[in-house]
């Protein structure tokens, strides 16, 4: 098989999302030395924007060299020693794993669950810090990407502050798609993807952590159980030393180091419109559909991923494939308890314009008539 | 700063090592989702190409989302239970590092230590592991990409494949450069790189498990501390299940894919070969010259990666640099006790080719001869 042969798809599923000519051309620059100091200063830019991305002055804030998952283990492992509490919300495949890790990890874990399909409640959250002071951290996903809600994080952010229990939010699918404040908020550890709403491909984990989550890795009395993932010594490599850690993915740094550039012309707030709009235009013309939402309530739908029961709950795969195969259009399906019963579709990055929507609607109106005329 | 803008490099330090043309095209197709059924038919044929290239039949071979040092991880991380005895030989920074993540994953390391630029003997391996008989591993590195040196695997490899010891093999310079034959040589786990003699950008880790391997990884009495890194959830994505785990680098197996292919036209034997000829090449014109081999004796040096004194023990640093910024010429310093006194010169993939060794040569006798005249 020859990748030249590839039929290319619009990329309307939960990520990746479509990558655009210009992030491909700068990715397939000449590779280049991890220690050149041409490629330390690409570096450099790219963590200053990924600075403003997460709106933060967090010195330690860098691409991790892994996907998004990578980037959640980095949170954690960093933080947690055997026996530490954690508190994490579970409303969706990501919650749920965020406990799966902390646990692995020897905490001890202490579940805040809530029904898939909806946030879940910050009083009952607080509350449960109340119960738990002593937790070592608390752990939320904003955008969950298995169920396209939005998780509000303001009131957990400003309690949490007051305490000793650190904040660990996962925006892999919010960053540079919907606003994260990371500094305004009180977050101590941020992490995303860059396979999302910033529309460069799977491979890099961007994290940010706060002066006290650097304290705290400091003061650990064992050492990070993994060596790949211990930012002390990848901000040693990343930081002004430039000891030698690992050999960092320089060509996708290339792609994430474009993206950022694309961000800095359309501008943040622009970006976070263009989302919100074209979302918007997306759930308004599915309703009128028939397809029923399975996040809400509506103000905790996320633009750039939705999720929704199809007309008349009818199985989902058959149109799904039809509309890979036919029409070169991935959608993602459900996850866990949602398994075969929704569609997740994502406007992001790059795939964030009403010619996607034009084009998903005109195939799903296509496929539908097809089936009534058959 | 643009990424059109940099100055190219010929890399020829320990990796990574050039790019072709035709690896960064493949790498810039468009992106797919990474449950497409066309990614997934690109990554058994990936997989396929591995099994090839390793030497084996395994069925759990694969590529890490991440560099070398995730698959070094991904290999400790899933044989080792906290007090699990680990004999790992240490005679460069890769062998420090395989004992460092191994204590940090609670195991008791027992070190065989040998003189840096040296390989270790195969008798004193042989002989610490019958005073350890109960060890979960003995580790090595086959090719110490610090110190140049090729370590003998065959008696090693032979002797534990009648214990209950698993043998883990660094390949992260060997791949595709020099023969590494896993299910002859009895490795039970076997890690690589991608930007070395492979030719990819960095950011993937092929990785091999034998079947005593996963058996080992089946009957843990804890999980494995990683999330990220369980080759049983891996396994059942890239497998024939195609479960969910994590959202692979798309284009980084696109590259791997193409040199894959690179490696299938060329043939294997011919490309240990032309490592072999050119890396001779090189170090018998470097002796001409005065500089002085690090690694010895002869039959333990490697070809695609030469390390060497500078002559009349001059200071490396100020011709490296003058290498890199007036020729374009990336070499790579010493690290850990030789920091500051070799150069180690890669000739890997593709610039395991004469014009790489021309170009070099005629540089550093112009900046020989430059200094002279000074």
């Amino acid at each position: 098989m020859d990748v030249a042969s590839l039929t290319p798809r619009l990329l309307l599923g939960p990520g990746p999302s479509p990558v655009s000519d210009r992030i491909l051309r700068a990715m397939s620059r000449p590779t280049l030395g991890h220690l050149d100091p041409q490629f330390l200063a690409i570096l450099d830019e790219v963590n200053e924007g990924l600075r403003e991305l997460f709106g933060t002055r967090n010195r330690t804030t860098f691409p991790v060299s892994g996907t998004g998952s990578a980037g959640m283990e980095a949170a954690l492992v960093n933080l947690l020693e055997p026996g530490d509490k954690a508190i994490v919300g579970v409303k969706g495949v990501f919650g749920t794993r965020l406990a799966e890790m902390s646990r692995r990890m020897g905490a001890e874990v202490i579940t805040v669950e809530g029904e898939w399909g909806r946030p879940l409640d910050p009083d009952l959250l607080v509350a449960t810090h109340r119960e738990h002071p002593d937790a070592r951290l608390l752990a939320l996903v904003h955008a969950e990407t298995s169920t396209g809600v939005r998780q509000p994080l303001d009131r957990v952010g400003a309690h949490l502050q007051e305490s000793g229990t650190l904040f660990v939010v996962d925006a892999v699918t919010s960053l540079a798609g919907i606003p994260i404040e990371v500094d305004a908020v009180g977050i101590d550890v941020c992490y995303a993807g860059t396979q999302k709403c910033l529309g460069v491909p799977p491979g890099l984990a961007p994290i940010t952590f706060s002066p006290r989550a650097v304290e705290r890795v400091r003061s650990r009395t064992v050492p990070v159980a993994s060596w790949y993932l211990d930012i002390t010594l990848i901000a040693g490599y990343l930081g002004s030393e430039r000891r030698y850690h690992h050999t960092a993915p320089i060509n996708l740094v290339y792609a994430l180091h474009e993206a950022l550039r694309e961000v800095r012309e359309e501008r943040l707030e622009a970006r976070f419109r263009r989302h919100a709009e074209i979302g918007a235009r997306l759930q308004a013309a599915l309703a009128e559909r028939g397809f029923r939402p399975y996040a809400g309530p509506e103000n905790a739908r996320l633009p750039q991923l939705t999720a929704v029961h199809l007309p008349h709950d009818r199985a989902e795969g058959p149109l799904r494939s039809a509309l890979l195969e036919e029409h070169g259009i991935e959608v993602g399906g459900g996850l866990g308890p949602a398994q075969g019963k929704i569609w997740r579709i994502g406007l992001m990055g790059d795939g964030a314009r009403q010619s996607s929507v034009d084009r998903l609607l005109g195939a799903i109106d296509n496929l539908l008539r097809e089936e009534e005329a058959a």
